[in-house]
């Protein structure tokens, strides 16, 4: 604000109080609370950075792009949430650090509610193409009691960097629901997590570009996992050494959430005893939920 | 802030520098002092208000309502921005305060380039319908200097409340450019302006109804003034005594933007020596320009 005149300042900050007095009739306390927040932060970068009309015109062009490649298969407004740190952000807010609690991570837009059921030690590929890859651990609550029968979802896209529902073909493949056994164990084979970029045709990837930044997201492989009692966990896991780690397109990545995979040659005998033709994988993701608040 | 940690407040901490880390390689400095800018306050607004999941959700699907229903006719996300004080707010930025010059307020969806070169003294309703009402008034330099030949935009909605370009049947009218004469006068015949809401049929008009807001405007005509040497004046002239003036939905109203109106009955001889057959209004905007700065 240097070189504003008292004046000047007094004008804009006129307009700002107009706007807040305007959510006076608000009925809802917190959308009062929150939209009057939104509007303090919103004109104080308009104010800082002394935002020029072309600037603005430039904002409502980016906005309405992103409004419009938007639809049921692709929604730009998360990937910019994504990108500018806001999604994680959010989700640093709402699962916040507890203990020896997993951190969370993004959720990202690739969830679907109908994932099948697959049986401890099956296979979740179900078809996506990848290198075989043996994923277990534990649950267990922040004071070390097993949580038997805990919901795990699993989703994870194809050595092709693709989920399942980008393809045209309705597949259902990477995603399944599991329940932990009695001892609070789980185990499955998925695939080894590759590194792919988020769609980057669009707005936002026309943002990285003119940034600098990469488009690519670190390898992981999603996790929900809830369990009545305990707070509902949203995480990944990393693949410890991808070179993506430091320059996640989403800011996702957590030191905690990075673990060792191991590969093993054809004809290695896995942990569930069978003998894999083929080059496999495996890692381990031991898991600890916090109380519900 | 309050509640939480400090360990918690360093993780959300770390989120918003690895934002700001990412744009260190923007090419355009001005890009990115924007784009960090913005993150920052972005960012201070979602810790502030602790905002939860389910309101970013909720804020994901309003913006994208707002980006489905904007198109080549209608455009949501000026409005939206007009609605939260931010369109006020860069106009106050970018025409700031200046000695005696007449003051600037927000331009609005409904201007076109192509607006018919109307004589002085002419009519620019061109079948609008509305109370005639007569426009004059002197174009002035800061210092008092006349602007001899200031070009004149001028535009307004019907007694309807609708612009030209709100109806589907391409007509012009309410609009028109006009040049100062010798001595920096202007006069014209336009429409007694009358108050009309803003499109409150989408996602703003639902944000509007959930903060008790109205979305009425206060009535009003458009001016844009332009002569070399002097810094562009978007303005309006508003109506004394209109009961909307301390409730407009863009935040548009500046005191010194308010002008007496009067009324007359027909047959009462008008500036121009005419006598209108109808009842007819006038009134008069002195208009003073800054330089160029």
């Amino acid at each position: 604000m240097s070189g504003v005149s008292p004046e000047q300042a007094a004008v804009e900050a006129e307009v700002t109080e107009a706007v807040l007095r305007s959510f006076d009739g608000t009925p809802d306390p917190r959308l009062r609370e929150v939209l009057c927040s939104l509007v303090t932060h919103l004109h104080a970068f308009a104010r800082d950075v002394r935002l020029t009309e072309p600037e603005w015109d430039a904002a409502v062009r980016f906005l309405t792009r992103v409004g419009h490649i938007t639809d049921d298969r692709r929604q730009e407004f998360v990937l910019l949430s994504d990108v500018l740190g806001l999604s994680m952000l959010t989700v640093g807010i709402n699962q916040p650090v507890d203990g020896d609690a997993t951190e969370a991570t993004v959720f990202g837009p690739f969830f679907t509610e109908d994932a099948p059921l697959v049986e401890l030690g099956g296979d979740i590929a179900a078809g996506a193409v990848g290198e075989p890859c043996w994923v277990e651990g534990s649950i267990r609550s922040t004071t070390g009691e097993p949580i038997p029968g805990a919901r795990i979802e699993v989703w994870e896209a194809d050595e092709d960097g693709l989920y399942d529902v980008q393809y045209a073909d309705g597949r259902t493949a990477g995603r399944a629901h599991l329940f932990a056994d009695d001892n609070g164990y789980y185990r499955f084979w998925g695939v080894f997590p590759t590194p792919y970029p988020i769609p980057h045709d669009g707005p936002v990837g026309d943002l990285l570009a003119a940034t600098g930044r990469s488009p690519w997201r670190a390898s992981h492989l999603h996790f929900m996992v809830t369990a009545p009692g305990y707070r509902r966990l949203v995480t990944h896991i990393f693949v410890e050494g991808d070179p993506q780690l430091a320059d996640d397109a989403v800011f996702g990545v957590k030191p905690s959430l990075i673990k060792p995979f191991t590969h093993h040659a054809a004809g290695e005998t896995a942990p569930d005893g069978s003998v894999p033709q083929e080059r496999w994988a495996a890692t381990r993701f031991d898991i600890v939920l916090p109380p519900e608040s």
